[in-house]
């Protein structure tokens, strides 16, 4: 082809030449796609050096595509950490999947904004129905309203934005927290093992972190809620309005599960806002065996789900739903002129920029529904399935080995673990062994794994979540955990 | 090509599938870029419409690309408003450019998260140079830190967050606002022509709509600095504490300009943040002879560019630069331990989570890095000022048009007029008429407007700033403008 090597003086790219070098894009991806391995995990480069290899001053003149996409090669790869490569075991692994990355295409393709129903009543109506469609895949009763959030933050931040909002007495949206002696102190519940996304919506919204009232877990991590039903009654003697309990389903650091169905009662009982953090785990609801990992959260008035953690879908993708859209909304409404239209009061078509703090919003909804679509529900529910088979017999070769210890139940598809050789105690020198074999591993290039701490002891996190992460990968994984250093 | 028809029963799309439907979706979005013209630029569905097109359930078994895609064309079109025609002319038009769209597509084959430098380097790297050199194309003395956010509403709230948090004293992120009696009212002002972001973020950040203080407008829509000073005194006298002042560069409803450099005065005159939106006004700087727009902008504390609005990058990527990085890092820094990485202390490489509350990031300076080298600043320079041109020709019209008039200077590529015939003067009739001719050439398909009003009465706004609007479309707006309905 003879593609159009300079931008015209005005205008945009030449229609054919986007072709021309949309084409080499898509076999740029589908080549990385298919030779992910190539690559370490881990990127290598020290601070500095990829800033090191641009330009210091913008071009001044055009430059072509074929320039461009070299110095991708040259300059950017070496500084890429493979978030979509199969050994990409850190954090919550993630996906860009196939149909996910062809939905981010077409969004960009469309630019379309869905801050109105008006502005693309497609994007509203299509977010709407693929977050039905998601509802009943994870089996939760209708009717749920749901809106996508670029993250579980953003979500969490909204949903407690909504909590505060529920205390209708105090009137908050219109004369706020500051100076004011009828507004006693708030108080958000949530665990020691809770999100760190709690902490900083509570530092948002004003409510300050000393508002964020930390629970004890038990043995297993989990939110006892007998101390948080004690915490409330202290709470309420002292003086603070509780507002609203964070419970989590598969936490960051360990994948626990908080006795939601408890927790629910407890703010049933005292008039609490329930949001449900099931950022990660909510997505294993696919999988009909595993829908009871959401028990309980049917009586929340809020949840997240985040299909850009295990549903196979390209960040970003938050799905919030909430059972209180009207009082999500009144945390957030506010049409200006310039925005009106007919459909304003038409509870048919919400305006979708009225339940978050955002205006403009992305065609999100289009990944999500080609993924739902392209894989089916059984599909989905078939990946999910293996990842936590693969995490189970992780874990049994973890419990089979001496000198090997799980560190917390393997509930989804994450294993927590650390070697603990027989005689070695010293805390400190356990900590340091584990992160030597973690380093170990991250500097092979094969694999990339992160920590946390269990009980404060330095404890090794495998994230099964890539879908292109296969039982061999697995395999491979433990054969270098235990080979010698 | 012989391509998979289905999935897998485990693992992603396979690379050469991808391959295939890759290039069919950059043949359609190659096709829609050149015949945008074949749509209606506002959507003609009723409510409910689409969503009643779609199935209730969510698909059991996998489907085709094919059959998804059919559906594109077949149910969700209909419902699309064109954001990427030449003929959208509403709110703040916008571009998803041909390198944009690149960029965007590689983003989510990559689909790193860049939360922390670690997550990927290349991301936060090329993040802080991007920013750097749209910095240095828009006239902006170094150092100013730079950080994408999704939207000028989070840019905002985060930039007033950095603004409570400087009040260092009070030690809001740690205590909060609530049950203080140490805690005065707090206020933040703006001009009645200010975004609604503001009054959202106050209300987020539990300051409240009442602690938002309007400042009158001069006749241009100017924020009255005199009326500034006035209104920060006589709250300091009644127990307010003023906090911050926004100030806008292109207002939303008619594109006017505050007083940025007698604002500062006020500012430091007061120990005041000052924060300047110039979501879309700001992008005008990059052509030397507009950058008068940003006098005073080198003195603000923060500072919001859009280049989702006016330099031709797809949804979302919004700006927000901060001479105090520090306070802005002080509001929202919280790193759990499984966040914890070697990079934590080191200033050369921020981890770029510390500075908002998502902490999920996609990869979106890519599309940006590619938009300026393809395009070249002089490039983006010449399309800005064509759009300028443009909009001066439109306002020439009107202004030697009798019974048309201008309702506001034009200062950039937005136009706001009405009819107004000859003695009518009946300014219900007036609003009514002109709503007409505005529904008239939405209806038409061929163009989108959209409205405000200018001293209560309705204005017909033009914002041009799509790269693919060209002066042929100006000039059948006008004919279309004056023809009978």
């Amino acid at each position: 082809m003879d593609q159009q090597q300079q931008p015209a003086a005005l205008g945009d790219m030449d229609p054919e030449a986007f072709r021309h070098y949309g084409y080499k894009m898509v076999d740029w991806i589908a080549d990385y796609l298919a030779n992910g391995k190539e690559y370490p995990v881990l990127a290598r480069v020290k601070p500095g050096e990829i800033r090191g290899a641009l330009p210091i001053r913008p071009p001044e003149e055009p430059e072509t595509m074929e320039a461009i996409m070299a110095d991708v090669d040259r300059v950017l790869m070496p500084g890429i950490t493979h978030w979509n490569a199969p050994g990409f075991l850190a954090y919550f692994a993630n996906t860009g999947s196939g149909p996910g990355i062809l939905g981010e295409m077409l969004a960009s393709g469309l630019n379309v904004n869905a801050m109105l129903w008006l502005t693309s009543p497609a994007a509203t109506e299509l977010e709407q129905v693929t977050l039905d469609w998601l509802r009943q895949a994870l089996g939760l009763p209708a009717p749920l309203f749901g809106v996508i959030n670029d993250t579980a933050s953003s979500s969490t931040l909204y949903a407690l934005a909504a909590a505060r909002e529920a205390l209708t007495d105090l009137a908050i949206r219109q004369k706020g927290l500051a100076g004011r002696a009828d507004v006693p102190r708030l108080r958000i519940y949530a665990s020691q093992e809770a999100h760190s996304a709690t902490d900083k919506a509570a530092m948002t919204l004003g409510i300050g972190q000393e508002g964020v009232c930390k629970i004890a877990t038990d043995g297993e991590l989990r939110m006892d809620a007998a101390q948080l039903e004690q915490a409330i009654q202290r709470d309420r003697e002292e003086g603070w309005r509780p507002c609203a309990v964070v419970a989590t389903v598969g936490t960051t650091s360990t994948s626990s599960i908080d006795p939601v169905p408890q927790i629910a009662d407890i703010c049933e009982k005292y008039g609490l806002w329930l949001h449900v953090d099931a950022a990660y785990g909510g997505s294993a609801a696919i999988a009909p065996e595993m829908r009871r990992v959401l028990d309980g959260c049917e009586r929340a008035d809020s949840l997240v789900i985040n299909p850009h953690k295990w549903l196979f879908t390209p960040m970003d993708c938050s799905v919030l739903y909430t059972r209180k859209p009207k009082v999500l909304k009144a945390a957030f409404s506010l049409v200006p002129e310039f925005l009106r239209t007919a459909q304003d009061q038409d509870d048919e078509v919400p305006n979708l920029m009225d339940y978050g703090t955002s205006l403009g919003r992305r065609f999100r909804s289009l990944k999500l529904w080609m993924i739902m679509r392209y894989f089916g529900q059984e599909g989905l529910a078939a990946r999910i399935r293996e990842h936590c088979r693969m995490a189970q017999w992780l874990a049994q070769q973890i419990n089979a080995t001496p000198g090997y210890e799980l560190m917390a139940p393997v509930h989804f598809s994450l294993v927590c673990f650390r070697l603990h050789p027989q005689g070695m105690d010293d805390e400190q020198q356990l900590d340091e062994l584990n992160e030597d074999i973690m380093n170990r591993i991250n500097a092979s290039g094969r694999f990339f794994l992160s920590h946390t701490r269990v009980n404060d002891r330095y404890t090794i996190r495998v994230a099964i979540g890539n879908i292109r992460t296969m039982e061999h990968d697995i395999h491979a994984l433990w054969d270098m955990v235990q080979s010698p250093s």
